[in-house]
């Protein structure tokens, strides 16, 4: 089984290239340079039309969306336990990587680029600040799943991956963080993993590149 | 096993309940005013912190997040096939579920509520604009999906009850949708489905009462 993964850094593609790594899963990564705008060119298109990092292919097969790419890396990888075994577990986690992904992600992306939300020329102080103020109700609910926690299931699952990501977004954007201890702690955690140390490993490797090239 | 779905009428809890409808389910549903904040009210947010509909109970445990809520289902209700079953295709239909989730329905809120995107006098255009754009591109992309298929895999699946709330939202938005005809006519076709038509007429009622009540 031939996998590769199309990457950018700081981007979401970082959760399912720390799961990867989790999986001890033989794969190719190939970074896309979104500032570049390599997700745009035809040949990435006919990849993943959305224009969007990541994509998983699958022996050539493309897989999108982060809730889908970490089930599957999960399903492929089983002694791995990457994801909860119990049925009702199971679902939770499902719920927890789609709130990630629709009820955070857009709202950091808000933070991102405020202009693509709004060209009202001025706005992009108003735009930060509403999308800010949702990431922090989420952060709270998240922040009281944490407390007193390890991580968010009984071991390691794929969905620490997705919520270390979203909370480094939120620290890289400065928004104030210290109301969330639990939160702040899991991260702390997941900077000491193996499989997360090599993937920003990775990840400075390709930005230094990318910054020599410029 | 008591099910019970806090629903608003228009909002994406008509997915689950097109859903539930298919899967024979006995199940009761708690209509929730988005209108009068119910979902903003203390007893509402001990269930659902996020303050947001839909919400499956399951014997009063709370499952929150659609693509969740309707694999959930599928795996209750296994003799209504609401989600195919290959392997590849399963995957395919979280990769869509997550796809109108997080790649859809957030754009379709900037249209339905720009002031909660960029508070800014005079700039609701822009982020109604803005949204559209991204709507239309999704689109362009399911259109192509559907071209030719009566459903999206081999039989019908919840994947196309997500994708008929979508396009219905972005008719109430009257966003120019003629360059779609593959999706159109998916849409008619989910209008003749009784499960459709039942849940259309529990909104109706729902939306007269509070009328009434008004």
């Amino acid at each position: 089984m031939k996998l590769k993964l199309y990457y950018a850094p700081i981007a979401c593609s970082l959760v399912p290239l720390i799961t990867l790594n989790e999986a001890g899963a033989d794969f190719e990564v190939q970074p896309i340079s979104l500032k570049n705008g390599q997700q745009r060119t035809p040949e990435y298109l006919r990849i993943n039309p959305k224009g969007k990092v990541p994509t998983l292919t699958i022996d050539g097969e493309p897989l999108t969306e982060n809730p889908a790419i970490l089930t599957w890396i999960a399903q492929a990888y089983p002694q791995a336990k990457l994801l909860p075994a119990g049925p009702k577990d199971a679902i939770r986690a499902l719920s927890l990587m789609a709130f990630c992904a629709s009820g955070i992600h857009p709202h950091l992306g808000r933070i991102n680029a405020p202009a693509r939300f709004c060209d009202t020329p001025g706005s992009e102080d108003s735009v930060r600040k509403l999308a800010a103020a949702e990431v922090h109700k989420a952060f709270k609910i998240l922040d009281g799943m944490l407390a007193g926690r390890e991580w968010v299931f009984e071991h390691w699952t794929a969905v620490d991956a997705y919520l270390f990501w979203v909370w480094r977004r939120a620290g890289q954007f400065k928004l104030e963080l210290s109301a969330f201890p639990g939160f702040a702690a899991h991260a702390e955690r997941m900077q000491k993993r193996a499989s997360v140390q090599r993937a920003l490993e990775y990840e400075r490797e390709v930005l230094a590149q990318a910054e020599k090239a410029a």
